[in-house]
């Protein structure tokens, strides 16, 4: 439905988190990614060609897709400029802030007058029912966090494809933007109403009967004050056989809140399947995701290997060394080890 | 902004918790409900002089309150031709359903036809910001449940008004949608988009420095698997210096899931005061609040009595018995007694 392919915007960006939905874009769909818009104070690169609008239409975009991430979603004006730019040149726009682009005048206006549409992924389906906790067939996944933006959407995707590859029925399910724009399907789950969101996990992972798995995208962090009741409800809605913890090592503070610590690792795991045992009994901790990507790679294996010995619990970076181990334990295929040996 | 005063709606409700919003109504607001309206295979009573509409009419009521709450909250064929009927009659109509009056083409249609109003009182405010979970000054308490409609919007109530009894400034913060209409304010938080559960929270209860409490309506329970996502992001939202834990005592299974038992008053209080130190390190808990509205009375104050032994905390049904040991837990006042000197 969205026009490909895309030109990503990462605008004024300088802080690597804001420009998550543009680098996952960039990661894995690169085949529908011409190019990059950044303006001169932007200090970030998806390594991708630099253009202009009227560049990027020439080389065949369609679509640019303002994949940054703000604290509450709003439509800057910066960010309406822009837009406005990029619509004169002959682009489309799609948007996964909460603030929609048809709810703006200035963009609408300039929409029906040059005939260009405008792409709100943040608009939820409007058919989502009430959970009902009910236990439904099939084996789901659930990523969960120590905190926002620490690798959720990488490590399902990693699973995901791990899982194919090793000839396993295996679907990703989107909650929140960039997935949704990675898989072409999913719920935002942040945009759901609030009574909804344990219904619309539900609804995204129905009942599966054909060993597959559905690995269901995380959202937000028990220990986040902003958002934590959504990450409640997904976990309830999700019902998951097996969570995977998802960490950033070198986070300082809570996302956007630097009056808050992050949780510890073994505390955060208890706390997540505490809650996830409402719905799902025999739930297990699988392993432990490391975002190490701002760390040399012989100290990111040593924390791997720290952290597996700490917890018992296989642990890798997804997306730098895979994800063997923790699909080893998630399948109960894993060697004797004396991790394994000590944990089982 | 409601026309008063109202006439309630009972619909053919058979289920006590079904009618909740007319019943808070009617107790709490008994000066503003002239009369109720019920089909003859409705087996509730509010003990309102029934009324059909345009007798209603004629004892003056100006506004229909669909005072009804189904799970889903959806407007079905029998309340649209009642509403219908209501506007014939004259009556504008008042709802807290999640599905919106006026998204019902025929209401709109007879509402646009007859000069009546359609009021939706789940429609939150536009303006609700992203939970930042600083800490703020004020004094806050916060009820919560074991299940959904336990007596959380009463106790609260009782509180506020037994606060104010003792020169204490008190303000009642609805967060639902009888709530609302019984303080004329507040957040309708179930239908607050999942991003601003606990940022509506903090709106709603704002910095306050005059030594008064602001007493914060529960939602929901961490136990429900259906909405403990609103209780958590309530309750980090809240900041809570005091909880109260509310109970039904004779509620057979969670609220609408037969399949779901009903937490352990003990496993709920920890899991409550867990949750809340996120955001409010030193909350406490200060109080157990009973529904024992099916009880005879001699056993509702020996089940007061048993609970408050087994948990050192003191024990009511508030609407039935007060609230003045709760209170002086609260304030720091109580006499000493066996169960106090044990858990102060």
């Amino acid at each position: 439905m969205i026009a490909t392919p895309y030109l990503l915007y990462l605008g004024h960006s300088t802080d690597a988190a804001d420009i998550k939905t543009s680098r996952g874009l960039a990661v894995f769909r690169p085949e529908i990614c011409v190019g990059e818009f950044r303006h001169d104070d932007c200090s970030l690169t998806l390594e991708l060609p630099r253009m202009d609008f009227a560049a990027a239409r020439a080389a065949g975009a369609q679509t640019l897709v303002l994949g940054i991430a703000n604290a509450g979603g709003k439509l800057g004006d910066a960010l309406i400029v822009d837009a406005l730019a990029a619509m004169e040149a002959g682009l489309d726009i799609a948007s996964g802030l909460h603030q929609r682009l048809n709810a703006e005048p200035r963009l609408a206006e300039a929409a029906a007058r040059l005939g260009r549409k405008l792409h709100d992924v943040r608009e939820p389906r409007p058919d989502i029912p009430i959970g009902n906790g009910k236990p439904r067939p099939g084996k789901r996944l659930l990523t969960v966090g120590t905190d926002c933006s620490v690798g959720k959407m990488y490590t399902t995707l990693c699973l995901a494809r791990a899982l194919e590859q090793r000839g396993v029925a295996a679907d990703f399910r989107a909650t929140g933007q960039t997935g949704i724009l990675i898989a072409g399907d999913g719920v935002p789950l942040d945009a759901v109403i609030a009574d909804f969101i344990s219904g619309a996990i539900e609804q995204i992972s129905p009942a599966r009967s054909d060993d597959g798995w559905d690995l269901i995208e995380g959202q937000g962090s028990l220990y986040h004050p902003s958002f934590a009741g959504v990450s409640m409800g997904l976990i309830h809605g999700a019902q998951p056989d097996a969570l995977v913890l998802c960490h950033d090592p070198v986070r300082p503070h809570m996302r956007g809140l630097p009056h808050y610590d992050l949780p510890g690792i073994g505390e955060c795991i208890e706390a997540n399947l505490r809650a996830a045992r409402l719905t799902s009994a025999d739930v297990r901790m699988v392993g432990i995701a490391l975002n190490t990507s701002a760390m040399p790679e012989a100290e990111a294996v040593a924390l791997c290997a720290k952290t597996e010995a700490e917890f018992g619990l296989p642990t890798s970076d997804p997306y730098r060394f895979g994800v063997e181990a923790i699909l080893d334990r998630l399948l109960g295929v894993e060697a004797a080890s004396p991790v394994a040996a000590q944990t089982a």
